[in-house]
């Protein structure tokens, strides 16, 4: 987690330097013009974009996707009037989730997540959005789009995005990030059904550093996730004159959904750590099962060599080797003493 | 838990989407209409519910029972002017008890739940509450009526839900659900104490999943209950003006009683921790009873295999075997090895 | 724990229902009537309960032991003026010690704990108490008389008791409990040590299945002790008028009592789980020991019965067999084979 | 912990009655009196305290050591105008560390600790201080002198404590108790180290056990210092005017120590539990070797045992038997065996 | 840890004792004198230290690097009027992080970390700050400079550094600190990735002691790091005019970087835990294996080597012995016997 942070080391604070480890071809510029009435899309050039401008009567969102080329994204930044210690959060993918109000503007950074369940590994997508009166910049870590659903819903005239404010649209983008890590944890819980059920069956090699592997990850889920709870609850209780008075029903409703995320990932530490012990379990109860039937057999066994080798002796005068029933006598003895110790072993019930 | 909410993930918020599993035939309303007079009783149609009428001087409650059909509700909810954001709460069947105050109305959601013995599964179902000054609905996830018990006590009319408001009316459905809670946490406790004299006496196979089974279902226990604490918190410290004075004195007898039932809850977690311990421990303690079995017949045997060994051998000088007695010494030799071993473990306890 | 509430389900609140378990034959109502100067004591049947009759000038206890004829505690209660809640509570012993002001009176309640070392198993009264300006009313679950010690001090003229109010009457009282929690504890404490000793010494089949049941007794402990915190904490932060400003410094006394026995069952805890630690330790460690036996016997017996093997075959060709001192050179290997075994097992410290 | 306190069973509150199990022989006074310039030392008989005066220009520190014989102790504390209450706290050695304001007075207890590295046992000695304005008294569980070093320092006339009021001197007594701390915890780390070396050597016999007790202890020595904190955090915050403004930086230097001595007991949990897992492992990794050579050893020999059996069979016609050099032929095929074996568990690692 | 501190039993208050351990040839005092024009940069000995003129136009770091000379380092804080208390704290390594405000200066001690990962442990570099309105003085434990890449920085006559007073340079300090636990942390977490691929791969002597270790140093981290947090929030709170108002931005930015450190360093420890699990869970897997093979060989084989004892019996009459194909039909049952175990071992997925 930590590892790209050493780029850092040594450089003067506010340095804006990418920290993450995504390949990004080009810088993606995405401008969405829009009030009750109109909508203008566009898609712009990376050089071209001073000549975005915003217009008080529109509702202006400002999408820049790839990180990469931070200079790019610094001038960007500089030309919208980004504070610079905000332009090395903007770039900086291992900052926390966070929510701070500047010269009237607020910034949040959030993670946008998805788990892969072949490699057991969860992606994290860093995201900075910065909202003002009427306009919202979204810096996203890759090229793929996070918000197309909410895009697809300004397309709608009478959806509730067209004819709100900013801060209704901050809220909107937030509550399809948090959609989307129902989608995250429910895969992550696909996983761990399915290694319980894969223990009770039969116990493959590969398991026993699933369950550790899925810890280390539920530990990145949460350093993610947790912080969030913060984020809703600074931005719910904001008094910024951005944030109007009836988006808070909206963000104290995304605020439970937070908690009842962050809920279920405690809940997950808690079943991974059922799990680990079931696994023990499980393994002890088969070596047990294991040690009964070298048991079983070792103690039927051994005493009846014993007596074979006991007449397989060459003494010039053992009187029972020359009785004329001697051999069938003691395959009689032998048998029933085989008899007394499976009957023994059927009591302790270990067959 | 979270699987079914991937059904919303890009809607618009608001939606009013049924998140449950539960198959409902057809929805009932209910009307209950009484004062401290008179009581009326009627279960209208599903369309016809324009006609239910609220009037003043009475306590009208409306029992909604069914949400699949989320037209339906939606409509009735419009109908008695349920905000649009609690109209999407009341189903969604993942939401965390919660409780909310809005345009002089009070909105509650909490859980029933019931736990069946057989398959180990607590089973949830979701129940919304909206009370106003003289009137109450309630919308219950499936038609089975989960307040039967309070809807028997208003015939009564000496009862005091007949002679006050809708405040002690919630009070009795949160009363009757805790209630009930208390023979969900009893028929958990009754598994895990059966599993407890099942371990000391003998180990299936069934038990060690199922220790792990029930901490997975104490979780979705704990899950529904513990967010109670603060939605009767909430209930008992709120000054709105439906909620009456003598009113608060049976809201903190329940929140008492929330705080025991939570207490319980987590005792079961320690309970189940410790239950897989005593497992374990129980596990470990017959293999060392059967590696002691194990180790006590080899020990004995496999020495004296090895002189019987010995003799067994062709070589043509062999003084011993021409020995007259010599036989019958060797056979003395065996037996005092055997007692002495017998005696060493005898002083080791493993006998 | 939870058992007996089932009875109540459905039931209205305020219903006034013993919720235990414990019979007893008839309820016992004792009447001590004292000032610094004078005390009178009497025993009154539970029929005539209404001769009794409160004179300012004293401090009148009435003591009632028994619970389960509910009609006559509720006549007893209502003719002393007990709201029809806490009439509730008086009978109910499920409830956790709780500390409630109403009406110019006080209302407590708490359990009295004792601990069988046979059964090791915790055993809970509950205990009820109601103080007014002049006058303390208690109710007991069984006939036995927990609050001997403190009605014996009443008899001395001198003792502080007989000089001051009910409110430091009931501080003496409840200071008589917190006392006999620690006799409690003691007899937990001593269980545990003697598990302690058993466990190096040997390991019987008892002792597994007690540790077990001493974490779930030790539950039992904690939820009838640690909600006595908060009451005691309420007791000495109350400014209720019958609470004189003097007995504020027992108060804060019994505070820092009660907070030492939580902080002792709460250590409990830690040395139950390390006893268990200890057990599984000791377990391993004794396999162990048995594996290394085995590993041992086998080791040095299964090569020699080999060789031995070797020459008990009957090929018609076997050079040494012929060898006139084949045998003793046999042997004479062999020993070799077993001391360097020995050695090998030596510097393993096996042996 | 609990055991003595039994004693008091019954008691009134405020009796004042001895609880530890320290051998007394007799009581020692011991009176300083000093200020900046003078100094008078000396020893008083116990029946001749009444002899002592307290001078308005001196600072008088009455040192009491011994507490068994409590009515001395009793008439002592009277003389100096101790509270009862206060009284009773002095010779309760089972009080937890407490700090308390009355009557122009500051009443503080707390534990002199100390540990024996050969019995594994801390041993605690109960201290109580009362502070007035210008006298200051001590009372110490046995005769021998915790405060030697303070003592010692108040000969220098240039030190700070002939300088300062009683507050200081309070502070000089807290801070060498603390200091003293550090040693403790030093030889209690020192043990843990010592344990930690000889589990990677060697699992002799007297480990297992010494890790359950040395958790066991650690209990004891987090009883007695964690109050420590509130004692001194109250110490700090209160504006008694006993306490000098320039005596709070001390205090806050005091208080930053007792928090990094509760830190290392904290952490000493935390060691003694991974250590209590690496002493499992460690015995399991040791099982794994003992049952790898067992398992080599038989996988090996016991096939090539079969072998040798079979050519020891008396069927009168084995076709083998007869070759000339059947037996060379055998043996070849045994190596073989062997070495192929040999091979396998070279692979395994197990060699 | 403690393990110096017993230096100062005994001692008052206030002596300026080094309690550390690192050995240091010589003091040495570096002077850094600029402003936004000019830099002035000089070494000078540690006798000559009373030629340091602070200049009311110039922002001065006096840098002092080694603390074993406490004579020298006492009188060098004399000459710069730093409190005797505070002197104490600057040799004392083993004080935990601190922030504190006196008589119009700021005080700030920390640590510096590095982790050898050969040897696996982290070593510390206490740090005593002390800043004033143009003055900032650095003591630091070892000749090695901790700063020097903010001492870089400040020959940029554009840089942050230059324009800003003491308070953004005590900032910058901290920062770099705080940059470096990055890295410190990094390598921590390499060898915890190192130790879990070693794990899944092959189990040699090394690990699992390894892991304890880990956890022991992963105490000392945070015992160092954690009480960073409030040193730092207190920096960010105080509202010493010292601080300008635009360095907050700044060290709110610093906060968040150590919070997300604190998490990391939590988060290691629950991974370690895991680690300790996997091991466990590897060892008793790894153990079942052994265990399988070894039951494996002696079922299949014990049972054979019985059947070819009973014929190697030296009976006088055993018709089998005289069959002429008796041989051959012993050998095919065998075979039989040892294909259909084969059979079922492969179906039990032992092989």
């Amino acid at each position: 987690m930590a590892k790209k942070h050493r780029i850092k080391t040594g450089m003067a604070p506010g340095s804006v330097v990418y920290t993450g480890n995504k390949q990004v071809d080009d810088i993606i510029i995405h401008h969405l013009q829009f009030n009750a009435d109109t909508i203008k899309d566009s898609t712009i050039h990376k050089d071209k974009f001073l000549k975005i401008t915003l217009e008080p009567d529109y509702i202006d969102w400002i999408d820049i996707r790839g990180m990469q080329e931070t200079d790019v994204i610094s001038s960007i930044a500089t030309h919208f009037k980004v504070h610079p210690l905000l332009q090395e959060s903007i770039v900086d993918v291992h900052q926390r989730p966070n929510f701070e109000e500047h010269d009237n503007a607020i910034f949040v950074t959030f993670k946008a997540l998805s788990f892969d369940k072949t490699t057991l590994s969860v992606h994290r997508e860093h995201v900075a959005v910065i909202i003002r009166d009427h306009s919202l910049i979204t810096f996203q870590e890759t090229r793929s789009d996070l918000f197309e659903a909410v895009r697809k819903r300004t397309a709608d005239s009478k959806s509730r995005v067209r004819k709100r404010g900013t801060d209704y649209l901050l809220f909107a983008l937030l509550d399809s990030i948090v959609d989307n890590y129902y989608i995250t944890l429910d895969q992550f819980e696909e996983v761990i059904e399915d290694i319980e059920d894969r223990i009770s069956e039969d116990q493959s090699n590969v398991d026993k550093s699933k369950i550790h592997r899925l810890k280390k990850e539920l530990l990145v889920l949460r350093k993610s996730i947790a912080p969030l709870r913060e984020v809703i609850s600074n931005f719910s209780r904001s008094d910024n004159t951005i944030i109007q008075e009836n988006t808070h029903i909206f963000i104290r409703n995304l605020y439970e959904n937070t908690i009842q995320i962050i809920d279920s990932v405690d809940s997950y530490r808690d079943m991974l750590n059922s799990l680990q012990d079931l696994f023990i379990a499980e393994l002890s109860f088969k070596m047990n099962k294991v040690m009964q039937l070298l048991t079983l057999i070792s103690v039927i066994f051994i005493p009846l060599t014993f007596l074979a080798g006991i007449y397989g002796m060459n003494f010039s005068y053992i009187p029972e080797l020359q009785y004329k029933y001697g051999y069938f006598i003691l395959l009689g003895v032998m048998f029933c003493l085989f008899v007394i110790l499976l009957i023994f072993f059927k009591r302790k019930k270990w067959m």
